[in-house]
């Protein structure tokens, strides 16, 4: 630390480091608020996303007329500073601290003022000639930039992080579906035997949960790219331009690249986050579906000789530290161990979210946190999952046609021609005597060898109707 | 019980009560899973679902030619008996069972035929002419016709029972925010007194949050129209038509009036019902959103006298047994019960929801009854909350005026013209002093009583852009 | 229905059923809160808690003085009825109304005061001799009255169902552990082969997570048998002689055989039920542990042909519609169902538990409901899952050795005679080549068949301790 | 970075820095897992528990006379390295990896033995003298090594974090109590006014449930302080000598001073982690009792004007960015973001825990992740709450007076002298025509000002006993 320097606020005086941009109460904050702060300081997300805000707002306010150039100018380079991860450093506070987010929207705002105050040449501190509340948060309140910056962020880390990974992900998937449509292998359904399906057609339902979950996110985005700014302290826009929300909306829209719009109705908009709510559901139905993806993974992996055993996956590190030789679907439970995390995350959103009162919603930044957490590690994990894992799904040809010769079930095939309570008992003798399925049906009568043959197909079975 | 008779399947002959269409699998169900008895029978949603689908079933059956007419009209009328709730009596199963439903499936299959078989005059329980599984169960298997059946309840009881009551809930709420839309109040953020605004502006808040909800639940319908039915037992439709399950599901949206079809990837359909995870989640996100409204609404009541009491709602029953004249907030109490009820109905979807594996997931009869339950509960309750509550909030014009006049947040119409650090100077001055606002705004010598008058306007801050 | 009376309450005059005990403000609740009316009505549990809590309390209050004999002995007489089960037609009430169960209070008020009312030959609804809050809540509130009620039905549900329930499945478990001591078996982890176990080893630790959760839920206890009772209104016992609360929990504790006794902090007592919520989570510790024992053995008992098929399960109803002779793990089903259904209401609890306010929590009904039907959920599907399922696991000892024949983790016995590293080439080149460990182990050059069947003993390696 | 050098493992050589002492399986995992890198990497106590395991079981080992002591003693001065923090760096590994931990109980083996081989001048990564399975991991397995380690970090970090916290916090509360034991007040039940209460009665609620919380963390270690050590990789103990287990066990509790031992059923020491499910639920009863009172303090100090306004708290900072001079309860904010992060985190942990198979749980890294995390955000938030919020927490008079002067609910004390239904309509009338309590009962005729005057005491309604 080189060094302090003396920062106001209406509270009074306090030291701050004098290498540091910050202010009076982000220094408060900081000494309020030791909590979690090895691991809870916002990332850059969040500290680009309140960059991006104070960038469009000082646009807008130049637009308007309510910032001069002077003043606007030297708040537009600083915040692109901040947008470019150039003022990090700066950002020093967590997660833990006001629930609207207060003190992080002051610690964008002095930043910005005390080094567009450099930029002018003036005595960082002085306020002069450029005040962190009056002019870089001129139009605005804690309360509509604050959460403006949250769905910045989701939207952001949705669109770069989440989404492409999942599209790869399905893509790998789904090659892997059509390479092995033609393998045909014994179903199961309640952990048993069933009736014959193709290999391909197994995973094709991993690609369409995967689908199915991409959609949902893709809905989500609706709700959080309707932006609080323009609200100010209680949704009535008080001390703000009656244009200045919708236009510093189309700036963000404008810098992002995303279709950001003012809300509708901002009171709704700064006591409710209901938008965060449904995203973080959607990321735990993508969690579910990726938990039943990487449990099929598994299981059909499992053994190599006291399993199941369909599936060969690759080995990308010794098993045990114990155990020579053993190889162990590390990529599945790291990836599992994320979605208990999501469904862990998406627990405290969604209690969040029912917890506001009146004007203002308090667990902004609890909320913020664990969406974005969530994006990141299924972000993550599904891209290892995709390098490490199923890129290298291969079947075990063998072990699948031993199963699939071993399968009772094949005797749903004969329903149509015998009936179902012959052939259950055909099935129910075959097991119980330890036979193959076709010595029990021809000792049981009911039909000949030739019928067998001709009436029991598996590959017909797993594609009944492109057969026929 | 008028005495027994004997049932059979694959399994054996088994006694069932005489007077009951039920057969040996339904039989063997009751005395197996003795859970919950009380309460988790299945109720009329689900009798009904099962109905429309077997109807619907035997009707794409007989148009396929896969049933003679001679089978499927007794099935269709004995499955439109069920539709009707004329065998209620029936269908004794409970929730805790397999966890395909199959027994439940079962239950509709053996009462169906057996009452079919009765229509044509033969011997109940004697499978002839009509047997439960290659008859009524044609083309079906469990794992596609209970989640058909599930789905169908779903989509009927959303449709009938919920959305109405919220946009009827929704209706009164707006009209409450027109009618109070020039009652000037003081806002509030973090608890406290912050810039006012009006009681119109207040509830439109509510009135979007349940907007928001709504859209989300309309969304969500979207998955749960996708039905299994084709499917059979894995997926592949193995024992079906290849037409049967998008006619089946074409006479399932005739019967209902929905726009039910089969869904494009039936592997997917059996093994996952991430449709219903995303529903409850739009159940819950509405859950959350009655939260918040039931808690502004009876802490705008607290009181009478000591808390902030800007509202009067409806006294509806005595409130304490012991204090005498005492009226509690009792609609919102049981709405607010009722939303963590739908939080933990919804904990449990999602768990259930990620636990499949393979072909099939068999959580299948606890998810769909924790979806009915939260829209059951909710509809209840929010028809109760507005009937008995809602429409009856009254603004108490006392209180709001004198809490107006005691808020010292006024103060922030004065940013603009002398900055927020003489602003925030003042009201702590006044604050710390006990002085009114005004007092305070003038013994500082920063403004005029006359800039006073003149900048501070209550409704003016309510409504900036209007009154500009 | 056989006509109507009127009754009345400080709001007025309203009909009730003449042939029903309750009075004014049950039917008022009646009338406001028909929510989950099918489902969610007080079952045996509370309504016998409630006539206990008014039995002890109209003794303790002839003890004190407080009431006449001539007045509590028909109130003691009323209310050994209620808790006889005689009057439970007289109990319409439902869970989500006010939050702190005041309306469930006074219906037990009510009948008990029209019963005793009767008794003593007077007009019922006339309110005299017997006063319903007078006299039958006399030195109560519903808000120290209700949770005592809760309280009672946890105690006497947690020790009459689910205790003896889960001591008995674990003798079951414990059985089978020691019949099934010698049976040596490739253990699992990763869901890959590892070392062997007995399976009486595996089934011993099933054995000891019941023995910990049910550990858990004898602990829980201690909190639940605080009761509210004496805290009146508030906390402060107003209204109530000193030791009402002290003498009315001695007779509690006398009626169930419990050791219930009044709470020494009754502010705590009516202000937050956090005993509910450990309890609570005492029992989804329970949920958890099932959870994992059900997977184990459906996993075990998977296949027949295709899965895992070291363990034989009951084979006690058809398991599919469409594939005949298939048997599924529906106990297994059914449990896990519940321990999820458990998770879920936990939520609820722990959700509701944190939301009080000031000197009351509003959540209680909805507490005490979940608590309760999740005890009864998981005492049911044990006893089922114990009778129809564990009781019946039976070892495949030909799966089990030809499984073990199987398993290279054999090679682990290796690590000390020639290290790890050369352990885990041997193991690696058998997997890789499709070879039994011996062949692979001889072939390196690094042991000698000698020495190989010396080293590797898979009984010892199962109990290396014992036999050593 | 200064390089590299090759290490090798059972999978080949590969590059790591030169300048690290891992070897390749951290390696590995460093590529294979880039999950949440930033947030996730283990910190102090796992490392340290990690270091305090190989001491103490290089300690067993070389008693045991299973390691000789030119092996064991590097080993001993090397963990004891990593126990004093010397080596953090030398750890980089994430929650997110194989789901036993394997990867960094490999990290301290690695690290161990080749920061031992440096101690005894040997090359490092030649493994000679000392390999890092061979030796360090000697008699153990990752399967027994993690979950002891995660135990001991659960213990030292309540022990030493969260429990003293607690107890200061208490022990604030609680002279608070104390000093306002005299402050007569309003009492609220459902947010409206009821009987009054001491301020101090308030207070000493909150003391309650922190005791309760306190005692629940207190008997959640009991399970905790089992330890899997002696299982190694399935239980049995294979490799590992038969004293080893409760040896290294006993040197756990000699270095960290907890009376740690080993686990009397191996097989459920690592195949569930229901220890660590119950102390995460002992952290949410914790997190729910703060989150009750941080309501409680918050809604107690609204306002300052129109709201409860009878506590006030310390103005730490700046309350709005655009309101000047508000206020906020900002410690109480962060302190319920917390609460429902800890339920959140509960959550998964309860999830993750349920989801064991057969002879390990592989969620093991997840759950301690979430425990810990929970113990140390409680620990600072609470440490933050009571230096800047609860120490400084002090009584409004003047507003208390004001209210307990309107407080209708007074009329309960009329109910022994008039009977409830003539006090509720005095009170009634009261509210209804604005009066105060006194005139509206001498109006109605049922008393005299002199008999209201005797009747009704604040001071003895709030401490009826103790004033009679």
């Amino acid at each position: 630390m080189t060094g302090l320097r003396y920062e106001t606020d209406s509270m009074g005086s306090i030291p701050v480091p004098a290498d540091k941009y910050w202010g009076a109460q982000t220094q408060r904050s900081i000494e309020h608020f030791p909590i979690g702060v090895n691991r809870f300081r916002w990332e850059r997300p969040m500290i680009r996303a309140l960059g991006i805000l104070k960038l469009a707002a000082a646009k807008a306010n130049a637009e308007l007329g309510t910032l001069p150039g002077t003043i606007a100018d030297p708040i537009e380079q600083a915040a692109q500073e901040v947008v470019d991860g150039k003022l990090d450093e700066h950002f020093p506070l967590v997660v833990f601290q006001t629930g609207s987010g207060t003190q992080s929207n002051m610690n964008a705002n002095e930043v910005i003022a005390n080094r567009a105050i450099e930029i002018c040449g003036g005595e960082i501190g002085s306020k002069k000639p450029i005040h962190p509340n009056d002019h870089v948060n001129c139009g605005q309140s804690s309360n509509d930039t604050f959460p403006t910056a949250m769905y910045i962020a989701v939207i952001e880390e949705l669109e770069q992080q989440l989404i492409p990974v999942i599209g790869h992900l399905k893509q790998t998937l789904d090659a892997k579906a059509v390479a092995y449509a033609n393998i045909v292998k014994t179903g199961r359904t309640h952990l048993q035997d069933a009736t014959p399906i193709t290999l391909g057609q197994e995973i094709s339902a991993w690609v369409a949960q995967l689908d199915f979950a991409l959609a949902g996110i893709q809905a989500s985005k609706a709700g959080v790219l309707e932006l609080a700014i323009g609200g100010t302290a209680v949704g009535t826009g008080l001390n703000a331009h009656p244009e200045f929300g919708e236009r510093t909306a189309a700036y963000i829209a404008s810098i992002t690249g995303y279709p950001f719009h003012a809300a509708d109705n901002k009171f709704f908009a700064l006591s409710a986050h209901d938008a965060l709510v449904q995203a973080s559901a959607a990321l735990r139905t993508l969690a579910g579906a990726l938990m039943k993806i990487a449990n099929d993974v598994r299981w059909l992996a499992s053994g190599p000789r006291c399993g199941i055993g369909e599936l060969v996956i690759p080995e990308n590190e010794p098993g045990s530290s114990i155990m020579p030789g053993k190889v162990n679907p590390t990529q599945c439970e790291a990836l599992t161990m994320v979605c208990v995390q999501v469904f862990g995350n998406d627990a405290a959103v969604a209690f969040a979210g029912s917890q506001g009162n009146f004007q203002l919603n308090v667990y902004k930044p609890v909320m913020v946190h664990n969406v974005l957490e969530s994006i990141h590690l299924l972000a993550d994990s599904c891209r290892a999952f995709d390098e490490h894992c199923a890129s290298g799904i291969e079947p075990n040809l063998a072990r699948i046609e031993e199963h699939l010769a071993d399968n009772l079930m094949l005797v749903t095939a004969l329903n149509k021609h015998i009936g179902y309570d012959k052939a259950a008992m055909i099935a129910k003798t075959a097991h119980h005597q330890g036979l193959r399925l076709r010595e029990a049906a021809i000792a049981s009568g009911y039909l000949t060898a030739e019928e067998f043959d001709l009436w029991i197909s598996p590959l017909e079975m797993a594609e009944p109707h492109k057969h026929k």
